[in-house]
């Protein structure tokens, strides 16, 4: 079993990460981590955070010499902007004299449309939207997309495993159907600045997106995650919540502004008819195989050793510069909404975390079908079960 | 914390379920639960099995008197063809002879496409499909409704809480956008063989049904969700594993067939523009209200105070009666799929299982929020929580 | 992971207990769990209930002709008393009249201290202790028993493990220290009333339970499980909730009535110097081996290789024919405590729950070191493990 | 529910911890939790390194300006010895003759009896103890005090509960029976070098520990949690790892080095005949009380209003100087067993380190009870109950 647990704020001194039951014998630098979260600022759409924003990267736990130890791995993920933030954001208290200097400090009593704010504050009891918006930032997903890359190179070095992810929609621009990335094609996606595959479909979510940023709004779109490499049997249809599918939904439904969540061919499967629905089983060279792919790699709960595709829905950004209307909570009057951030799209970002998020379920279902303490000993049992399955 | 487990076969003597954690005091009968188990026998296009198989419920644990007393409550779901398969299915060893006497008995080795078949047998290392296909199959769900409706009392009694579903649609026939039954409609909408709520819809959909049945075909559709009565803060965006979302979507891909989740809007929203996704918020004379709804009651992870809106897509039922393309595992050849059913589409079912799912989540949430270990003390928190918002 | 709940009242129609994530592939039937709630009754000192309770075993779910499917295990107990209390304990509703009539169902308003009653009571709300006491008896460990056969199979057919228990106190009367049943000796343990292996000690505890029997007293004492089979590295110092140690302590003293758990020489080896503390490594033509046991096989959280030796330490059944003072909760006068129940002692039953709880444990450890879906994935797998240790 | 992870090596750059679901509005500061980690180092017969290390404490998430936000709460122990480990305990890879001048990098062969070296080796596939022993160090329960500091004001400020320790035996040494710190007894404690509240014994210990140190040996011994203003009703017997003793006990055993728990007066009880071993209850002008506390305020796996008592068994400091045998797992020879450490006596600073593992497990059963999602929450929802309990 894997345990994993982010914390820190938006505007803190860092976010932290620590992920649990990672097997032994993981290589895994600190420059793979980087890689990973400069991949997760990638993407056109974005405002001048990201660029500004640089992640810092430390190991501090779990890693020695380039290798996991068995022992939890810890990572932190420092925020440049600290400083700014050091008296508003203090952990301990602060002279009220010096906090009341701070323009930054201004209570935050416009709660957000589509944001956490307003429920937030009621749920914890703040009359200040800060404590709210500053954790429930989709920053938080930097400490995510950390932990899963050490989670996919537990999956590459113990089972061969390839993830990756595209743009499939932005707003009304999408990719045709059928355009899947493979194993290899993950560079090709990122060098796109809309990580879209189909050039056509890539030129017109440039456009959408330029066209949003010129009339002060918002895009939203879908990203789907594509996986090579998995043995089948991972999940089970034993218990709803082994499913694997079930495991996924949680996980790709759990990040910031995702609305929807689709296996394979997803809502789309629902309109067939069952004789086009399914993926008919044939005997060849290679083993048994499916003739199409529409379930997305999974049947029943489980991996059927065709690769994964998932989906993930993702909102337009909440905070939209032609600001919504709400109410001051302090007044009880109509207002503006609070307005604290200026990407346009980040649709090519969320795939990255979908990514982390679904390499996360993986790795966590692999130890739990092969157990293992090393990479070694993952490898050893999976060896071990692909080469007495009965039905290869 | 609720944690629950379901246990039985579908051939097996009954389906047993415990729930644990529920507070005492939720007036819970019999005939509640043999309600519930009704209504999820309801809908055109089921097959023969449907009708003859009864759902005998006990409750053996944690109910007396028609009260819940704190402990594990569990519930036996008989199985009235059980005398026909207590050779084949028997717990204990049999007689060999007797055994191949048994037609019923001879091994499942054509896998069936879309079902956890193969990948379960590969899995568990068997050769035959029965011990696969006997707990995967959908007849498990009668356990989770069972349980279902206990969640379901609480949510009621404790809370004030209503959920109930609709058919959206059903192969291509749609009900229009909008259409969602009143917190008082659940009656109406169960006596639509289609359980839907719009008649021009409902028809397109028994006229679909009617259509794939003559054509030996089967029929997946969409349901959705829909809870009245949530009070705001259920779920957090503290952590991602604590969004209400995310909860919501395991259960619903957690149910046999599904192959898609949305929260309000889903995938529709990541089509629209900032300005057109989110629910601007107003001050009323009963306090702070969204304009829309299209988020479906959840930002930020945690209910809003609106209805909540949830839906899930299923596939077409898998075994197709013009039966599809396998392998026979035991000699490796073309073949065509085993046929155990007889279905054409379950759609309106789903929606039974899917409140059931629904309200096993949302127990849990106010359970986590509210504590309590009885309905009084949760209701008392409840009426606190909501009396001393500072924001109403 | 191995999950499990058990259900039921201790005068309701039956316990049901349900085991989630057992491999496919163990042997076991019913004969097997009857075999081991015939151990549970087992014992001197116990009273009449004992003697006509009869515990009627069926498999429900997750076996098939003697094996396990890789389904959840689904026991059901039934209670050959039920007919008697079936107006007291069911679940519907009662005419109030037929309840009137009963003497069984008059209030218990004299919580017994020692006991759950009172605390229970004012916990989930109620002024009759019966809801509390029917859940909160020993009667609930036959359910624990049940499922730790199937798990005590597992250990066996997989790993090759034997688990067995003995009594080491009864009251003031103890064996001498060092009397350590082997693997063999569990039918020798079984057929002494106090299932104590040493004859003189065994002599002194079944007159300790003669005097207190003759003066209307209860006895407690303590009981050591030794497992025999384990390989090194089950558990984990990496963080606390994995380390065995815990884990096996959280079992034991989650047994109703235990009040203190021990591994190894527990308490004992807290007066000691270290240099009579530990145990020395040495190296053997069978491998690295230690040369004392005082550790009790677990060193760091994990299995060391050498026999497993945990204790429980049971207070005297609470129920003390000489009642005892307590409060009438209906007027708040003194009274004396209800009385329920007619045995002097329960220990050598409590080493059979002991068993079950610490086979529960391992097979879960096992399952998480070994991961593995049927008992010739986890067989192979640990010999893949052990054949490959650099140290042996 | 709490959620709760560590991370980091003994000889690493920091510990880090990470607490998830603390309640918003607990007053916590920098200070409290390096107070908390000042009261660990205490105690006579600690070495060296307890002097010269410091631990460098950062509240890194989910505090600001003195209060926890409801979002997870995240501290960092610096190591100010990191300088000296840079290179040995590097997260990414080393150069290899850099390395090589490292002595303290010299592979350690020799597993020491009594710790986690051998069987970890052995676990995780490693020939050199350093990742076992790094992480294994009681070093890591740093970070538990430091996270149960947190849980300590939050049981103080929404319950009014106060969690003390003191020793209760070193060695042979022991306090005598029915000395139990009331709850302002605290600061007495601690400066007590021993941390015992009874002059003579407490001689005595100080006697103990500096013959074992003259001698070359080490030493274990007891220490006991008393807590104070604890509701009636935390945990329950409706599941047996719902009972707080169960929870207790594995967060104790949880603890390097500990080797047995107690409950009240845990084996001792298991001596008493029944008449002896209970608390009978009395109606007093305060309300129903225990007119003894033999089970430590816990029945029925429930707090029952009186003051918790819970006793913990550490074994010797397992790195004995006068080294013990084990064998060189590069050459299978024997050899002495490596040796790092110099302390004598770790049983004062054992008290802190249970205190904040006890403090743990009563908050998180603290929030199943009473929910909340805030201090006012937690508070008014427990004076709710309080309020209403039928028998007070």
């Amino acid at each position: 079993m894997l345990r994993w647990l982010t914390a820190g704020e938006s505007h803190g001194p860092e976010l932290v990460a620590i992920l649990e039951g990672m097997p032994a014998g993981v290589a895994v630098t600190t420059a793979d981590v980087e890689q990973a979260l400069a991949r997760r600022r990638l993407g056109y759409g974005r405002g001048a955070r990201m660029k500004f924003e640089q992640d810092e990267v430390t190991i501090v736990g779990g890693v020695r010499h380039g290798r996991t130890q068995g022992s939890p791995v810890a990572i932190r993920v420092g925020n440049t902007e600290w400083p700014k933030w050091e008296t508003v954001m203090a952990a301990d208290p602060v002279d009220a004299d010096l906090l009341a200097a701070q323009a930054r400090n201004a209570p935050l009593s416009r709660p957000r449309p589509g944001h956490a704010d307003l429920s937030g504050m009621q749920k914890y009891g703040f009359d200040d939207a800060r404590p709210i918006l500053d954790r429930a930032s989709a920053r938080e997903t930097a400490a995510r997309v950390a932990l899963g890359q050490v989670a996919r190179n537990f999956l590459k070095q113990a089972l061969g495993v390839d993830v990756l992810s595209h743009v499939v929609a932005i707003g009304t621009a999408e990719a045709p159907a059928g355009v899947i990335p493979g194993p290899g094609d993950l560079a090709a996606v990122d060098e796109h600045p809309a990580r879209c595959l189909d050039a056509a479909a890539g030129e017109a979510m440039i456009a959408e997106i330029d066209t949003a940023k010129r009339e002060g709004d918002t895009l939203g779109g879908v990203v789907e995650v594509v996986v090579y490499g998995l043995p089948p049997g991972l999940g089970s249809y034993v218990h709803w919540d082994r499913r694997l599918d079930s495991r996924l939904a949680a996980a790709l439904m759990g990040i910031q502004a995702i609305k929807g969540v689709a296996v394979g061919d997803g809502f789309e499967t629902a309109r067939r008819r069952g004789s086009q629905a399914h993926d008919e089983i044939e005997n060849t060279p290679e083993g048994v195989r499916r003739v199409t792919n529409r379930a997305g790699g999974v049947e029943g709960g489980m991996t059927n050793g065709e690769p994964l595709r998932v989906r993930a829905a993702m909102k337009p950004i909440s905070t939209v510069p032609r600001a919504l209307s709400t109410v001051d909570v302090l007044t009880g009057e109509p207002a503006k909404a609070i307005n604290q951030r200026s990407d346009v799209c980040a649709v090519p970002a969320a795939g990255i975390v979908a990514e982390a998020m679904v390499a996360l379920v993986l790795a966590d279902a692999a130890v739990e079908k092969f157990g293992g303490d090393s990479v070694e000993e993952v490898a050893r049992n999976l060896s071990g079960y692909l080469s007495s399955m009965v039905i290869k």
